[in-house]
């Protein structure tokens, strides 16, 4: 038997995504699409790219809580932080499991959530949060009710930090990520700085140095090296849809071969599916990971400067948000964390 | 059970195609890759999009008929014309199944084929080869030990023009077809013209005005037209890596309303799950059959000039070539036509 | 002396280009730009790219009459129509040539012009406005006080036929143009469709049957034919900047062999720097005329469909609208044509 | 009067870059231009950008030393470093001004050279070299006969950091720089990973982390900095043509304002034209110095980390190497740096 799905705000990349992901998901149905803007038309009007399966002809509603509680035992918030609080708060009354893509859920400190987004309405929820990184929480995750979906870049920083501040072996207080985004983490919305003609041929930085999913980078990783450490996080904008490359520069803190580096890095990520440890000399390519729950990671030591360098790839809207989303539902229902999910990346 | 698939030709981009789409196949699995200058690797070390799965372990081995004819029940031919005929026939003679990707046993006619092509040495296997576009020839492919995998820009084409000549609405004298292909089309050599920076942010036609895919299309159109007839085509480069779209232009011969135009391709291609007919008014785009089966069509009937202007969109790797060679394969194997092909379109 | 020259709407993309040609113009200055929206704001601080020139530091003023007669020797148009008809006859009445770069002027029928675009305001106007085509009106718009400057496609479409139908090589009944663009056509307005995520990696046709370019290509090639002709234009959003390029299928209508069609051609443009015929056998490339006057052509004769294909390109910003605009001020200012506009082509 | 120019090795890309840039050149002009694999053919047969243009119809000739020495006045080698040394040897014999854009004469120690090269055989010359980043070296290129021109990754590290190490702001110990280039920079060989289809759409780091570029980095830093250092250079491929980004994270060495840095930079590049200090608050965009001589800066202070980063762009070929070369040239030739330089950005 299936479970039964909510979507809320399918008008967005991360839910244009979770519509692609679910299409042929054996086990999860969609059965309640929303969006306050193309309530009334069929899913298919607004994504013709879903002409021809069921999924296209169902037909968008506004987003009701007693509704979506009526026909879904688990809901996505793909909406906004601010309106995902409310929405989660809803659901959770009436009983509905909840993965919330947005940020509202994700910081545990509400005050670093308020100098870093607003108000926090939803402080009675924010309790029973799990942070939804299944490398790290799959446990907490399948006994979870709200699930905090990871940021895109939280996500390619963490696993590729995790194994070495686990282990102590770089400074933790000299961490510089650069990160390289697509497009589609700016968002749907139709704003000037997002069209074509001024994104297409071209690269920059923004939001230095100052970006949001600092503060949730920094909490998972303080947890991880068991010491509140600070980054510096800076994300740049890449002329392309999908993928996030993070250059990670750390220093190491302790002698140790490359060869143990990696070693190191692959028996960590030996049991989970969705990381792979690249050869040495080889690097990740945003396209390798392109639509698909894969994040290729690289470990470079470099003797001449005392640093190891940690390259981390990922889909920014699969694995980085609706991806991730869905292999978090998939525990909350009890199935593996990765059914539905095992698409070969597109390349070229 | 499984049948066991051999592929001939794994490094160019056809070969990488259904390398992606046979890894998660649930019945046909892929035991025989060969490439003359990578034998000897394991296809991860050529493809590291494969890491993670377990066709990625398997190492590439030279091409020889015995050995292939050993391991497999059907092989696909992913080799350069010339090169497959020899191969299909080596195969043929020991008795295994053939989809061969290549050009080699399209043209019925040999003459035709040799004043486009080179001299055929296996006219012997001609005459068993079913071309091999499913919504006109799935039942002989069925039976076939020999299928001509027909080529990117001729399934794009016919599929557009199929219904129109088969139900008499245009002239025969005066079809157009100016099609725009991804760069993917272009092969995988090291060209000069093919390097990125001789491609990226320009457009150009190319190969006017005699494409070697004119002599295919006509050899299908005329034979769904009951007579002789020529097109003009005329293929572009664009800078993309996947999609053929193209723009056919057709003189209508009867009269008739764009409601009966319209009816009548939805009804002609109803029984077939991978053609959708788009609603009135509305245009394929590349992204909406990207890395699918998907052949999108509109019907754009011009009143001003007489003219019905047909759009059709493929992706040229999968549907275009590895797809339908999948395709035929699940035929020839006794399997449903979309088994394993159900993917859906990675948008955006 | 310098010339004393003014722009309206700045903000589009053919503001910005006009701005970047105008920039190191050696006798027309730029001495009055406007915005309603960003009157107040220093040109640079929207365009950085101005930095560093005495340009950039010209202050957006609000679009008054008054305000750019007393500036402004000319004043370009670059608003909607609509917009530019008013502009255009307040600065008309005021005694300021007027190059504009929007439709309002270019139909001569006003009747043609009210089906295809809104009621015409400034009928009184349009009598004196020449279109600027300079290969076909340079006399007349050296002589002119209103320009109506073309549209893109039109400019390519034109230069592309106009020898052909001038020495009647061509049935006129017969000539469909499938043309092909890059996206700053659509303007810089913050639409959905126009997002980078939209459009990047993937290809469309739009405006299919009726683009509003059509009626204007018509009277042009009609004024040329000395016959009233219809055409089939049908454009295509390409996923770059810059440029269309369109292949236009026509029938020949009298015996001429393919070097004599090139010969009349050579001869045809040969007075006119900025259209280069090529060689037979060489097609245009959209990069070789990026940011330049240059219109490319190719002739390719099909003797096997009795056709006559042509192939035109040009940069859609520069030669489609504010390259030419400046063109056309250059010969109302008593200029030589290509004064300011001898920039090389920005490849690769 | 004009000075005469030769061109060893206009096949590649600096070598097409130098053709855009001089053809409108008012004092320098090209009469020899060599290539060993076209030689005989018209320059346009290769360019097609350049029909039109006097320089087209130059036809390209072997590269003889004396033959060059005949004709030209000054040398732009275009050739790959090994090469140029030894064409530089016997130009400089026979008394011609060289500009070489290879790596041949940039380390002023040969011990580095060969440890990053190979053997060095002109060793006689390259004591004579001066490095030719006119911002740092502008007087001795004018009094110099062989200008080794900069590579383009560091003429936007040098550039970014030379303020900061010239005033000590930043600690020497700690300097890292993520760059991200165009592809035009792996050079017009045909090789398979530079392929259109492998680079669209993806993005990757390479050379990590060892690339050449680094001793020549530490080379000029060093001499900046008074003290010798080490840098962490890790270069990244865009899927785009043209352009460099670097993203240089430095550690504060001393308390100061970030206005109080911003005034030091603004102050340092006054007297340059070509270097464009952009306001706090606002980033480089690898666009707005597309085909230019400009190096846009910005400063990023982040009281967070004590960080200082430093954003750098120019255009790869331009300013990274043709444009550069040919600003190097002016100097050489008694001209205005600038002399033919002043192209505004290609926008958008």
């Amino acid at each position: 038997m299936s479970s039964r799905a909510g979507l809320v705000g399918v008008t967005g990349y991360t839910g244009m995504e979770l519509s692609r992901l679910i299409v042929n998901h054996p086990r999860i149905k969609l059965t309640k699409v929303t969006s306050r803007a193309d309530a009334g038309k069929e899913l298919q009007e607004l994504y013709p790219f879903l002409r021809g399966y069921e999924l296209g002809r169902l037909v968008i509603s506004q987003p009701e809580p007693d509704d979506l509680a009526a026909g879904c035992d688990l809901v996505f918030l793909a909406v906004p932080h601010g309106a995902a609080m409310e929405m989660a708060g809803e659901l959770r009354q009436r009983g509905v499991k909840v993965v919330d893509l947005s940020a509202d859920f994700r910081l545990r400190d509400v005050h670093v959530y308020e100098s870093w987004y607003q108000k926090h309405t939803r402080r009675d929820c924010l309790t029973e949060a799990v942070y939804g990184l299944p490398e790290l929480y799959a446990e907490q995750v399948k006994r979870a009710s709200l699930v905090a979906n990871p940021g895109c870049y939280p996500t390619a920083s963490i696993l590729g930090l995790y194994p070495a501040l686990k282990n102590k072996l770089v400074k933790t207080g000299d961490i510089v990520i650069d990160a390289k985004s697509g497009t589609t983490g700016a968002g749907r919305k139709a704003a000037p700085g997002s069209l074509f003609c001024e994104v297409y041929d071209s690269f920059r930085a923004y939001g230095l140095p100052n970006h949001r999913h600092t503060p949730e980078i920094e909490q998972e990783l303080s947890a991880i090296a068991g010491t509140s450490l600070t980054v510096s996080f800076n994300p740049h904008l890449l002329p392309i849809n999908r993928g996030i490359l993070s250059t990670i520069y750390t220093r190491l803190d302790k002698s140790i071969s490359g060869a143990d580096i990696q070693a190191l890095y692959e028996e960590a990520y030996a049991p989970h599916r969705f990381v792979r440890v690249l050869p040495p000399g080889t690097f990740p390519e945003l396209r390798n990971v392109r639509g698909t729950m894969f994040c290729d990671l690289a470990l470079v030591p470099d003797a001449r400067t005392g640093r190891l360098i940690i390259l981390s790839a990922i889909d920014n809207l699969c694995r980085g948000a609706s991806g991730q989303a869905l292999a978090n539902a998939n525990l909350m229902c009890g199935l593996d964390l990765a059914t539905g999910l095992e698409l070969a990346p597109l390349v070229p």
